[in-house]
């Protein structure tokens, strides 16, 4: 098989879309990650569902344990509001880090090398022109691994 | 809301089990990663979905993209069944991380930070003698947090 053979519509993100729907698009769709794109439809990056998350913590929270620890229980639940409509693109690292593609014709042990050394249970799919065509989770990969393991 | 509000149970696996088993228990049950306990149940590392991967893939194609370039299709297919009967322990590396874990009576906000913080969409809920009582997922404490935000 192929990336093409497993990858899965996804719905995206830009840089210009609040903190607040890109974590709402990630739980609607039931994705452990989102895809941001650019203008043409190029992954711009890749977010692990735990980067998307750090986008809607703020800032001072995030490297501060004993601040977070001190923060009653009405407040922690809201925490997310602060953001209001600020934007993927406010949020995001200053230089995101390098887009985590494959071509659609990379193997199943490229697709997991990838995942597996990069962090990442979400990968994007793009064609020569580096434009998204789809992209590949974790447990797709896993659960298309398991159908030729199950044959021997 | 507490951890305790919103753990939900989860199957676990030893050092023991074999790593076939894990990258299974984890794919069945749609888990986001897994926690390897101890014999007493206690939390011995806590691996994102992405490092249970890990496990399965061989190590000389870890860090070799090129090497995994050349493997032809079939091949590619098969990678994990290379793996046989190793367990999780054979895999594992020598001195795992400590287990990302929190108390019952963690905010939700505590889990979100430790969550972005450390890179793991898993987190494992232990009482005070540090066995487990349960974990959060990413996808839990998102849907948790957006009942708070779908009030105001």
């Amino acid at each position: 098989m192929q990336a093409r053979d497993i990858a899965i519509h996804i719905p995206t993100v830009t840089v210009n879309d609040p903190v607040a729907q890109a974590v709402r698009v990630m739980a609607v769709s039931r994705l452990p990650g989102l895809v941001v794109v650019d203008d043409r439809s190029r992954p711009w990056t890749v977010l692990p569902g735990t980067q998307v998350l750090r986008l809607a913590v703020p800032g001072s929270y995030q490297e501060d344990p004993a601040l977070v620890r001190a923060i009653d229980e009405d407040h922690a639940d809201r925490f997310w509001l602060e953001l209001a409509d600020r934007t993927v693109g406010d949020c995001a690292p200053r230089q995101p880090t390098k887009p985590v593609t494959v071509r659609s014709d990379a193997t199943l042990l490229e697709v997991a090398a990838l995942m597996a050394r990069q962090h990442t249970p979400l990968v994007a799919v793009v064609d020569d022109a580096g434009v998204l065509v789809g992209a590949i989770t974790l447990e797709r990969l896993i659960t298309s691994l398991a159908v030729f393991g199950a044959d021997e």
